[in-house]
């Protein structure tokens, strides 16, 4: 396979939002990068099979065509921009590409996530690299955060708000108190989210950004299919009030740590301190807090997604690939899923943690006794305890709240303890447990 | 000049906190390098005048060396990491090493703000690099994001957080309302500011990163002595509190606009809406928001410094020596201020930015009136107005503060107009100026 020394002429596949944020560098904002490259990059190809947006915005239509395939025959052209998104078709033409020796440049997390292994195993016997900037965390460059600015740390842990619909469902849900329902319509009124917001809302997108950043943060292949999501589909808003009266915000997180015994993935709502900058965090930004062990605490925030962020991170791909950088990075670093072991995912019920509970009880003496005594037996340390009045409802058959958190335990045995609180006779609801995620210790 | 292919070997100058930090990588944790990388990493030479605290450390003595130059005579040395500090010395010991034809390392901002443009001029002409990224913001890779995972944005405007002391005392006299004197003599018992504070809280440290930070943001020649400068030593706690109430933060800010007409950098104490994720930052802790024509805003947060902390941007630099891929951006890339033009640093007179303003004035009918009339007819529109009732100090003399904030204003007229209020008969004592930093249009 012949890959020639400078390359510069890149096809793009897929002119959707993204696809068109990138197209218009090349031919509308030429100059922002000729000023800063001595390289004359040229985009030869937009490929689609619905080019209606790039007829739209005045594109040179020479550049369109629907098959992709004519791109890998020409050998000028050096990198392939996959922007169609998905996962079969995607997988398809980046398979495609690296056998016909061209660098492949992606956003594709649903792909990486599933398929990443392979592909990069793939890329390396063909002498082709995959750059992924765009593919986590929208314009924040925390993929090269990984790879280059943190290469001497040994990760700890890793916390991520990467999915901004959900963060400006909760945010809304925070600080104006809408219900889930009217939040997401709101979000959906916007454009953040989707119609089906389900990749999204159940957790899946970010379970994807997380597979991808674990996998570079803690040198590891990650078995998508073994990480523990939760979504935020079902959070209550009376549970974001009990937690905010406690100190903290709930925040959808995509959550990693480095254990003795191999690492801990989950994506999860948690509580977090107002007092960590992650719960400062609002609206659609993104941000991912890191813990080094020498940096101790370092955080990336940006936009997460849009065409232009996304685009800032795709172009930044192109430039390191034509510079030589990107192929140095995968060719001469060891931390690509490829070339990593696999270490055991840590099941979620070994977690340890803090829980915030509510129970629903009826409004009589002597219930706090049982449920505590029920976390006593199962040696669960109570932190605090925060029983309201009957206020929000005045409905009796509906009990009132009673929000405990615990002290550090084991996620295993918190269910149990709940299993045995919830059939108790004076509660009137399912408990409720949401895990709270303290500043990890640098 | 001749310069090895692989550059593995490298010469530690300077062994204090940062140093030693830097030489606890290759010496007591070679694992955590060694696995992320397929490159042999070596330190030859720990050279210092003192060496006592690599002695405590425990290092191979066989390493030490009081003279530099045996390394720069060395032909396997590749890579200087210069750490000693300081201005004079520094750079007569870069400026041989590059003449030497070794690739330097540093994390001195006080000498790249004064000589960087020569500095890189000169590595130029020897077919060497200079690394920095150790030299603004310890551990956070903000460098790295300004070369590298920005590259392809037009850098509309840059604030930092960017000396960890600052903050520290901010952060102090904001949370625990405490004075300037004391919230200083609490850093410096913590070990966070020098006995000799005046570098940092002067804000000429800032000031120093400010000029490497704009240099590569904005791809111009900065003249240091052109940057305007206010320390925190002047700040008074009740402005912090009636910033408070109008939702304000103060913060030590590194500030950079790029406008029309050139580029404006300053910095000083500015008010900041708490709801900027710059306010958040608190303690020792550094944040720098970079605002990209395609990103938008994105921050990086982090510990400024440390020896740690620090360690990390210098073994960044190391790894990417080793790799090449330092030289690569050092080659290619025309963003080094060597390569730069100087464009005319705007004025501070000529900045334009909200204000708040206190005046001290007597307790008397008409006096906000006075006031008023004088900034109309200077055209300076209010914004809001607090007037405090005699409350902080029971001393008639001292007057009751007229708290104002001002629309959009020219820093120029405003002085102008602030001299005709402090010879206003109703005032009791000079008024207080403090620009505030609206969040950057995105």
């Amino acid at each position: 396979v012949k890959t020639n020394q400078q390359p510069r002429s890149i096809a793009l596949i897929g002119c959707g939002t993204v696809g068109s944020s990138v197209a218009n560098f090349f031919l509308k904002q030429k100059r922002i990068i000729h000023d800063k490259l001595n390289l004359d990059l040229r985009l030869k190809y937009i490929i689609d099979l619905d080019l209606s947006k790039a007829k739209k915005a005045g594109f040179n239509q020479e550049l369109f065509n629907h098959d992709y395939r004519i791109a890998l025959e020409d050998d000028e052209i050096s990198m392939v921009v996959e922007l169609i998104g998905g996962v079969k078709k995607a997988k398809q033409i980046i398979e495609e590409s690296i056998m016909a020796g061209k660098h492949v440049i992606t956003a594709n997390k649903a792909l990486l996530a599933h398929h990443g292994n392979e592909l990069f195993a793939l890329a390396r016997k063909y002498n082709v690299c995959i750059s992924f900037e765009a593919s986590c965390g929208g314009g924040i460059p925390i993929i090269r955060a990984l790879y280059d600015g943190l290469i001497a740390n040994q990760i700890d842990a890793l916390f991520g708000i990467v999915n901004g619909t959900c963060n400006y469902i909760l945010t809304a849900m925070t600080q104006e108190a809408k219900s889930y329902a009217q939040s997401l319509k709101e979000a959906q009124a916007t454009g953040l989210a989707e119609l089906d917001p389900t990749l999204d809302v159940s957790g899946t997108d970010s379970a994807h950004k997380l597979a991808i950043l674990a996998a570079l943060a803690f040198k590891q292949k990650i078995n998508f299919e073994s990480i523990p999501i939760q979504g935020i589909d079902t959070l209550e808003l009376c549970d974001i009030e009990y937690g905010s009266e406690l100190g903290y915000v709930v925040k959808l997180l995509a959550i990693a740590y480095r254990l003795d015994n191999g690492i801990s993935l989950c994506v999860q709502p948690a509580f977090i301190s107002k007092r960590h900058p992650l719960a400062w965090v609002s609206g659609p930004f993104n941000a991912i807090s890191v813990y080094g062990h020498a940096t101790g605490h370092t955080m990336y925030y940006g936009r997460g997604a849009g065409g232009q962020a996304t685009a800032s991170a795709v172009m930044a791909d192109i430039i390191s690939v034509a510079l030589g950088t990107a192929q140095i990075y995968f060719n001469k670093l060891n931390i690509w899923p490829d070339k990593s072991v696999q270490k055991q995912n840590l099941p979620v019920k070994d977690i340890v943690s803090r829980f915030y509970i509510r129970v629903m009880a009826v409004d009589k003496p002597g219930v706090l006794a049982k449920i505590a005594d029920i976390l006593g037996r199962y040696k669960i340390s109570i932190s605090s305890v925060l029983q309201k009045e009957r206020a929000l409802q005045n409905d009796s058959k509906q009990g009132v709240p009673v929000v405990i958190t615990t002290h550090q335990a084991l996620s295993e045995t918190v269910s149990k303890a709940l299993e045995q609180v919830d059939v108790l006779d004076v509660i009137t609801g399912k408990s409720v447990c949401i895990g709270i995620i303290d500043e990890h210790p640098e």
